[in-house]
């Protein structure tokens, strides 16, 4: 059963996420390694190309050692700009990528086999627009809300990557011009507010002013300690004053999906990533703040905001399904 | 040749602008007539749902006598949210129109020919797409930049109107959540920097503030008298303060093209509208600053931003390709 497998991988963060699907998309195996030290600690992805390349084929490996076969065709999800080629040209968070021809170099390390690599968060779309809670959509928009904002757009009953695979970067557009930096280097960028670290910020400003008693005690005592997840804690526990913060983040969370409702009129918003780990705490308020700023209001027909199904291995799952997909086209692999 | 023409009516704020196509899609005849008064008198469009359908029944007879046939089929262009039944949804700028099953009931009144209605800004998208300036494109965004900003998508080498046919009401994304109000509801919506009317704003902050000498006295002496036209007249004669003004413009305008381009990747924006009078003293700012502030740079291959190329008749023109194409699909017509 050599070659009957294909092998996705979604390079993240803090960790590396490697599944195996089999001819009918089921996930046969599912691996994870932390990103290489000392970047694992910085929290952000494998740093130099060396280390990115090494850390994927490493993955690669261990997915055709649990399986006892060589994929077929290798998909492989990254943060930033993505081109046709595969070719990563640009990319703040994965920085000692920028410009690496992803796609060639793990061909030529893998033996040929044909490797597809796309935006991390296309790549969850993929999945959840195939098999998750995007299935049958003519128009969505699939967002992770992790430590910026990732996004993939379903447009006319496909995913639509743009005219140069770069569509979905919607963490980056700017709700507010006089707003914090960002590292992509504007001012106010819509993840600044609506993310997980746009959580935090959120939350340490509350803390500072003394409104967050019960979530800085979960924090250690510090309120400069506080993070999302503290927040997200003592919010599903009954705190009012987290339910409140989480209330802020609804609110700028809403805010850019109205802006996303008012160019793409999707007909479901489907959403992942750590900060859903909320959920109904979040998300009721973010429908009801959504509802009260959508243009139209109650003239339109309503807009589903719905959690993502398919986890933290959609970004892996949907990098497999564009690599199954590209070989299909290619006339079906060696 | 009766019902070989096909008819596109604009329905626009201070006229109504009327097409004849015939089966190549050649204008061969153009009318226009003012809104009805006292409508026309506010700068609003027709009022009430029969005024709007009697001037739209009017023009289509004016097209039929001036060609001496009647038409095949009518488009018609509206500005609001039109669903794909042709009823529009929502409506600020034709307030009288709103819940009207426009297309219904013109084709009622036109003894039963195909009426197909649709968003002004969205017509005049499938204009620019098919015969003018975003032709060819696979991912491009038409904007008409007038009293608001309206806007139009092509993904995937389609018009996109998204789940229910609202997509591209770019006008309404929220820039600046602390902004001057929107008579949508909201508050900093992009079109109240971008449009006409957001340079009349800017201009008129900057009269009151005494830097607009020459603008001013164009205007009649009066800062609060000052319009988007005097600022582009003066600017285009050469006047500093005028051009630095229309640079705060360019900056706005330049700062939702960034998210568009963020969230749709297109390879073109294609602008249109009054506002475009001002030509490369607008331009030349505008691609600076988007360059500037475009997520990437460099690293990703430059987008073009480029004029209208059908100038007032686009939304018309896009409007009768809009009922020629439904007519196709339908079998001919009668």
């Amino acid at each position: 059963m050599d070659g009957s497998l294909t092998f996705g991988i979604d390079v993240g963060g803090t960790k590396l996420l490697g599944v195996a699907l089999d001819a009918t998309g089921a996930v046969v195996a599912e691996e994870r390694t932390a990103t290489p030290v000392p970047h694992a600690a910085a929290g952000v992805a494998p740093g130099t190309a060396g280390e990115i390349l090494d850390a994927v084929e490493a993955m690669a490996r261990q997915l055709a050692r649990v399986t006892g076969t060589a994929a077929g065709a290798l998909g492989v999800g990254v943060p930033g700009l993505v081109d046709e080629d595969g070719v990563l040209r640009f990319a703040p968070n994965l920085p000692g990528g920028q410009g690496l021809a992803i796609a060639q170099r793990m061909s030529e390390r893998l033996g040929g086999i044909a490797v597809v690599v796309d935006n991390d968060a296309t790549c969850a779309a993929v999945a959840e627009w195939t098999a998750g809670a995007a299935a049958g959509a003519s128009h969505a928009v699939v967002l992770t809300l992790g430590t910026g904002i990732g996004g993939g757009i379903v447009a006319g009953g496909a995913v639509d990557r743009g005219a140069h695979g770069f569509a979905g970067e919607v963490g980056h557009m700017v709700v507010d011009p006089h707003g914090p930096r960002c590292p992509c280097g504007k001012r106010g960028c819509w993840e600044r507010y609506a993310s997980g670290t746009g959580l935090g910020r959120l939350a340490r400003d509350a803390a500072n002013a003394g409104r967050l008693p019960e979530v800085v005690r979960l924090a250690g005592g510090d309120p400069e300690a506080v993070r999302g997840e503290h927040v997200t804690a003592a919010a599903m526990a009954g705190d009012p004053a987290a339910v409140a913060v989480l209330g802020e983040l609804a609110w700028w969370l809403a805010l850019g999906l109205t802006n996303l409702a008012a160019a793409l009129d999707p007909e479901r918003f489907v959403l992942g990533g750590g900060l859903m780990t909320a959920g109904s705490v979040l998300l009721e308020p973010l429908r009801q703040a959504f509802a009260d700023m959508v243009e139209g209001g109650s003239a339109r027909p309503p807009v589903a905001i719905v959690p993502a199904a398919l986890g933290e291995r959609a970004g892996a799952v949907g990098a497999a399904l564009r690599a199954r997909a590209a070989r299909s086209r290619a006339g079906g692999g060696s």
